[in-house]
């Protein structure tokens, strides 16, 4: 039976994705991608490419990076639509994402829109924040600790009140606020508890050892996450 | 240069182990396992001999499990030594852990010990909950959530609490209270919002489509989990 698959292929490090993954890749027909920026392709791309068959498709959509929430959504109905056709046509239809599929990827969207109408399967892959742990020895939570997972785009003092109240914290989408975000880490005497990781598992992976540069750069990479365990 | 390899096999379906994995398990001179109860591997050690060469020493070790602080502490002090010796021989020497290694496990307690004294690389693995999310298409997180990771052998009050405030909880560890965590679920009116799942990527997987029947058993599988996603 033919399905529309959500395949997380893992942080970046070719060799971070599982077999599953894999093995699914492998055996799509269709593979939708965004549009790429100048040509190159987005690094969930380049990883799922070294495993495609010769004779899938590839099929580049335009996904809005914009506020508009309308112009967005009207975008992920399309896009949705076209799939939910090619599935009921009996092709085996790829999206591929960074990380897990189901830890704030746009994947969700596409899930949201399609789930009940066709067969869906999702692949789970590592998160970035847990490749950062283990590449750097660092525990991300242990016996009775909770983990709070916090993405930096909201309001920063639900971010402070998250480092405040829980022992064991990721920090992800740090790009924008990193400034507010390090003064919040140096606030409550973190620095020798928290790794400030950009790129992970990548060639140009950085590990931040002095928060007070970092804070004086004028702008961090996209990738960049922040863990706490106190 | 030899290492301790700490190794993420992910959460029981042996296709949801990573390439890296199996490149560092085929690569072992010794690994050290729990004893074994009746003579039966672990789970994690069952997906690990599938990619063991056949050199590769087993090294069986009694992993205390007792509410006995010391008694423990003495058994990883011991334990770690052992591996500390073997590395600074020139061994390779791995330890694989069920999930991630870096996410509540016993790997930890080893590592705390070792680290500044040998080499170590730990390799992440899919956690149970990312693969419950995805074989379920059950987003973890999206946006601005935060996503907070409880472990169910908190005070139950603890448990309430992180179930009011955040809005897309995992609960693990629930065998112990699990009716007392229903409890939770159903007091909050959260259980259409909440996906229960048993030996999650097992053969004997079972999803729980109602909580008051679940409730009224004497006991569930060690490896259940609760995700939430208001």
């Amino acid at each position: 039976m033919s399905k529309f698959y959500g395949i997380g292929v893992g942080p970046g490090d070719e060799d971070l994705i599982t077999y599953k993954a894999v093995k699914t890749i492998k055996n799509l027909d269709l593979l939708f991608v965004p549009q790429s920026k100048e040509g190159k392709p987005s690094l969930a791309q380049s990883i799922c490419f070294k495993h495609l068959k010769p004779e899938t498709k590839i099929i580049e959509k335009h996904f809005p990076m914009t506020f508009d929430k309308d112009l967005k959504s009207r975008a992920w109905d399309e896009i949705a639509l076209e799939i939910k056709k090619y599935v009921e046509l009996g092709k085996n239809v790829g999206f591929v994402t960074l990380g897990d599929p189901m830890t704030y990827s746009t994947y969700i969207y596409l899930l949201n829109r399609l789930i009940g109408k066709i067969s869906i399967e999702t692949i789970p892959g590592i998160t970035s924040y847990a490749a950062i742990a283990s590449s750097n020895n660092f525990p991300l939570v242990i016996d009775q600790q909770k983990l709070t997972i916090v993405p930096c785009t909201i309001a920063i003092e639900d971010v402070e009140k998250a480092i405040i109240e829980n022992e064991a914290i990721v920090l992800m989408k740090v790009y924008k606020n990193f400034k507010e975000v390090i003064n919040l880490i140096q606030k409550h005497n973190l620095e020798e508890k928290s790794l400030v990781v950009s790129n992970a598992t990548l060639e140009d992976e950085s590990i931040c050892n002095d928060l007070q540069i970092l804070k004086e750069k004028e702008k961090i990479s996209y990738f960049t996450t922040i863990l706490i365990n106190k």
